[in-house]
């Protein structure tokens, strides 16, 4: 498959990488890679859709929110989210539904926080939710049977020497776990689902 | 109980002032109401909340999202929605936590199509599922016993006969269900609770 995976430089995104690329055709996207996006852009995406040419596959790795206690939270935290995590991923799918070849798919990422909340984390809940909503409703809607499935990780273990402390009572998750849920997305004929990965 | 109701010449909104007027100090808000508001605007939402001062309880029935199949979704659409029903709503409870009274309540308008999406109904079952993670992420933070809960109604009976014909197969809820669950938000200790109303 020819696959465009954006976010190959994240904590998640690196392993996809190491796992796709010896049978796959991959083209990593980021602000950095060879193919650039930025998320926050729908013309970046726009452009990137427009050099990458046809595909089968997207996967989406990336964007980010805004911590911060509630009543600390602004408005406009809510919307660097918005624009980064929630449209960034939604526009790659917006966007890349004209691009797709039939029978494609895409997997986005969401995570525990739209399920389990933690302090400083109402915007990624939000967020979260919001990616769940969107694949079961988009699913049902995209043509020439083109799946949509988002990933939904817990607390990842490479992950818990950094943010570890934000997330008490979490059960690390391992990364082989969490990278084979992309890989069920992108092999079978799952479409509509959030594949929760939690410890 | 001091309330501001926002979005009283709504369809629910109407029957939430005629519930709500006769036992308890109700303020409605709109872009057309006595006190003056545009949830599209943060600053008018500060300026609402300046104006009315302390209160204990906002119950919010108003913002809107834009309909339309997959393929003719653009970005712009999300946001039209983002703007409003979303973190219009959102932003009545970031602002709204500073001005509430201890004990006070928040309760906001999500919709079914969190859970079942209808077709065209991406943006809103993206909102509305966005606003579920937000109440029970956020209800966690709120200070002083402050409480928030989110109504999702069904196809309520009054609106079938204009936007029935997009629901097909939905049970159409009786008014009074869904205005008995703003009620039990108001008056219970329910929070972070999403309280469906579905036919």
């Amino acid at each position: 498959m020819k696959i465009i995976l954006v976010g190959a430089t994240g904590t998640i995104g690196r392993h996809l990488q190491q796992t796709l690329a010896p049978s796959h055709e991959l083209l990593t996207a980021s602000r950095s890679s060879s193919v650039k996006v930025d998320i926050t852009q729908p013309d970046s995406i726009w452009e990137m859709f427009e050099t990458v040419g046809k595909f089968d596959a997207l996967v989406s790795a990336t964007g980010h929110g805004v911590f911060a206690s509630l009543p600390d939270l602004r408005t406009d935290d809510f919307y660097e989210g918005i624009r980064s995590k929630l449209m960034g991923q939604i526009n790659l799918v917006l966007i890349g539904q004209h691009y797709i070849n039939p029978g494609g798919s895409f997997t986005l990422t969401s995570g525990i926080l739209a399920e389990e909340p933690i302090r400083g984390g109402t915007s990624l809940s939000m967020i979260n939710s919001a990616l769940h909503g969107f694949t079961m409703a988009a699913a049902t809607e995209l043509e020439n049977g083109v799946r949509l499935n988002t990933v939904s990780p817990g607390l990842v273990e490479d992950s818990v020497a950094t943010i570890g402390a934000s997330f008490p009572g979490h059960n690390p998750v391992p990364m082989h776990r969490v990278v084979n849920a992309y890989v069920k997305s992108l092999e079978s004929a799952l479409t509509g689902q959030v594949l929760k990965v939690y410890g």
